[in-house]
């Protein structure tokens, strides 16, 4: 292997004509799972790299930003998220951050791909040091069927998926929606990875809609990732609740408690500025059609 | 030329390891000015793409946000920001921004390179409109010693320049920022292209360090803009004036004047959230050392 080699993310169908580079250190791991390709990189700038189908999951450089994000924007919009659904997130990091909420008791967690998790373990324990709370249980099987089978048990939901092409797929259609829905308690709150507008925003609006045929009040909360296609990244969130107002949590943390709990990118006035969007964005995601 | 190949923007020195790529549909121009290489191409995805001296300017596709947000900033921080000096910003696309406010009467612009204003206006004619506007007035030559030969002109002095590197050097250090200051009138306020402290947190810690030398009040604003480097990028902004709130800008607008200045990405919500950071960068460039 030439060590001085790049991994490129070039997909024609996410983002044509673009392209995001890290040079490869040393390939540790490669294999085809029964769901994906998977591959470990150690790279010469971002740490170590998980790449799923050649899509950057993420970097030890950066992937702080997208873990504390995807976590505590709906844990803290929540009032009291005492049970939490994981669906996916199979490197730990998810996991990692919601356990640190000091108001969390049970996480139960759902991935596919036993692989992705015993890979992590292997190659990424900066985030696989997740699943060793005593408060997360993990179940490897299909998150959509797992919450077919799940009626009023969770205060929060989060969907740390891979894009929507691919065995994450499912996660994006309207019935993952009213299954979510269903799963929740009252007063349930879900968050969900959600590509960006900057290269995709028909596929935001199209998703954005599904919500809101189940949810009255939806958002999209965005956090800079700059390891991701256009660096940025945004969040699907929705509440059962009527009265959520997304951009104003529920729980509020001084920067004391947020150096306390080792977040790096949250903090209260992140989380009130996540939901403000470049004027054209505002206009194409929440404008009536 | 093989027109399908990509244009990489590799840069050991400023952002080793990582790099953008862009696949080009058509090399429009190619030349070596006396500052710099300068390269216009057409691209499959971006529209049209300006690079100097390797490194990409702007695309077509979003050098809206980048434009804006540099030009805004600043304008809406000042209560009457009637005169305007713009360093660097050769394609015109501050100046098509600046002349918008409805407070601006005059602009002087300053570019070194008359090579980089003549292949805009040829190529760029979305961006070079900025040098149309009556308000406008053009000199070619250096930013540097035409500031000392200025004192209390401007209310507001922007600085569009490509990165420390190269012909732009100056434009960083410290005695550029004792200029500034001297050209301001009293109330004044500055605004600097200032990289991203995703890469280089240093760098903007100690730009930072120089613009609080002069001015009593120096903050950081962050814009996205998905083709530059980390997808986002920042402003060193500082007053004269130590009761400036630099978040709280002195102009505010409605939804419709933002529609009918025909802006995309910037409004009076994207200006207060503007300098709320991660905690890491906020702890970095602001904490005590």
């Amino acid at each position: 292997m030439n060590p001085s080699e790049w991994f490129s993310e070039i997909s024609d169908e996410l983002w044509p004509g673009q392209c995001f580079s890290v040079k490869i250190k040393k390939v540790l791991h490669e294999e085809r799972s029964k769901f994906q390709d998977i591959k470990v990189f150690e790279s010469e700038s971002h740490g170590t790299v998980l790449v799923l189908d050649g899509i950057i999951q993420c970097t030890e450089r950066d992937e702080f930003a997208y873990q504390e994000m995807i976590s505590f924007l709906p844990l803290c919009c929540h009032p009291n998220p005492k049970k939490v659904l994981i669906v996916g997130g199979g490197d730990g990091g998810v996991a990692r951050e919601v356990v640190k909420h000091p108001l969390v008791e049970e996480v139960h967690q759902v991935e596919i791909d036993d692989r992705v998790v015993e890979l992590s373990k292997k190659y990424l324990p900066f985030m696989a040091c997740g699943f060793e709370s005593p408060k997360l249980k993990l179940t490897i099987g299909d998150g959509f069927e797992y919450m077919k089978q799940r009626e009023g048990e969770f205060d929060v939901i989060i969907t740390d998926s891979s894009d929507p092409i691919g065995p994450a797929a499912s996660l994006f259609q309207e019935s993952y929606f009213g299954l979510a829905k269903r799963a929740l308690k009252p007063n349930g709150i879900i968050c969900s990875q959600g590509g960006t507008f900057w290269i995709d925003q028909k596929h935001v609006r199209e998703t954005l809609d599904h919500c809101r045929k189940h949810f009255p009040v939806v958002g999209y909360g965005v956090a800079n990732v700059p390891s991701y296609p256009s660096g940025q990244i945004g969040f699907f969130i929705a509440s059962t609740n009527d009265q959520t107002k997304l951009s104003e949590p529920a729980t509020t943390f001084t920067d004391k408690e947020v150096d306390d709990m080792k977040l790096r990118y949250y903090t209260t006035e992140i989380h009130r500025t996540a939901f403000t969007l470049p004027r054209y964005a505002a206009k194409y995601l929440y404008d009536e059609k």
